[in-house]
């Protein structure tokens, strides 16, 4: 088999380019990995060229064809890499669970996520009281499963465990502990990041922390 | 094999309804179609029950268990019925780039469409503008094949063709005409509605543009 060129373009407190690093630990699957250095301000011309459309990261480049948005950039690297653990199982109606709660999660949390830091009185409040509703939501689908996928980390662990590496900001920002709130799912964050593949891509809350409040300086907000 | 029990529970103008709709059609499966009747003001014990996440049409009920989210359910038909036509390419590559255009549409475009009729001045101006660059992108896209699937109508296809019979609404509340902005486009409409899948499952756009003006008078705008 020929030798496969597999690039990653991300940004470090990016949750969904580190979907795809993790993804890619887990099948064993090497690859190179490009930072974004200024995503916000002068994005690089592999980015442009890459992801005309969006123009975000992460982008996955296999062999020289571009795969953007990470929902779609999983289900790729489970279709080609059929030899590591199926982020999908073959169980269909299992399938479409993750591919819901995904999207779930997507639409509804990430959105929160932005308004609990950049936000004040009683729109902060409400994001913060959106989140946890939905953080509770998805403690109950998990239930007393080791991982969202049963026995198996999968594409909803994947896609859900990056955002935990914001769960100190938020805290910070809205006075909660997500422990205090939804103490299953911290055992689930601890054991995720008992991974390698999770461990090694996570920045530390910290600096994620220090990173949210050098943004918000420059919004001047 | 025993008997499936298959349940769609929609509303007429829902494109995403009509997405399962012609899905099952085109894979050849027989259903039972439950139209949610107040979908506004009175939502149904079945649909709540069976999306009480979302509580919004569609949902797939087969064999018991719902499937909710269109696109989630699209998938969830490839996955289970093999049969019949595919509705994504074994190819891992061309699968992607169908769930890009897809979510590119569901994110950008739908928005649009609501308002382009519900708003009006500069807001409606720029939704037009919008939903005219996303058609023109998909345009591109489409390019020279038959279908966006290529020779084969496939999930992309399916996902967008519902909303075609939204077009003259767009046209009589921002003047315009797609069949002068995206020529090809068009033709594509027009193919698909020779499919019968299609042409039975989508409602009148006359129809659907009076339907339209009387929610904006019980709106009140």
């Amino acid at each position: 088999m020929e030798k496969e060129e597999i690039v990653v373009i991300g940004f470090w407190t990016s949750p969904y380019a580190m979907r795809v690093q993790i993804a890619l630990e887990e099948k064993g699957v090497s690859y190179h990995y490009v930072e974004e250095e200024n995503l916000f301000h002068n994005k690089s011309p592999l980015l442009l060229q890459s992801n005309p459309v969006h123009k975000k990261v992460p982008v996955l480049i296999h062999n020289g064809n571009p795969v953007c948005e990470s929902l779609v950039i999983l289900q790729y690297i489970d279709d080609v890499w059929k030899d590591g653990n199926l982020l999908l199982s073959e169980d269909p109606y299992q399938r479409a669970k993750a591919r819901f709660w995904v999207n779930f999660f997507d639409t509804k949390i990430a959105d929160c996520g932005r308004r609990m830091w950049a936000s004040k009185g009683q729109d902060q409040q409400a994001a913060k009281e959106e989140f946890l509703e939905s953080l509770r939501l998805l403690e109950g689908e998990l239930g007393d499963k080791a991982y969202f996928g049963g026995e198996n980390f999968g594409l909803l662990d994947i896609a859900l465990i990056p955002f935990s590496c914001r769960f100190y900001t938020y805290e910070m920002f809205c006075k909660f502990s997500v422990q205090k709130e939804c103490p299953k799912l911290m055992e689930w964050v601890i054991k995720c990041n008992q991974r390698e593949s999770v461990s090694k891509n996570l920045p530390d809350p910290y600096k994620v922390y220090n990173f949210v409040l050098e943004v918000k300086k420059k919004l001047g907000n």
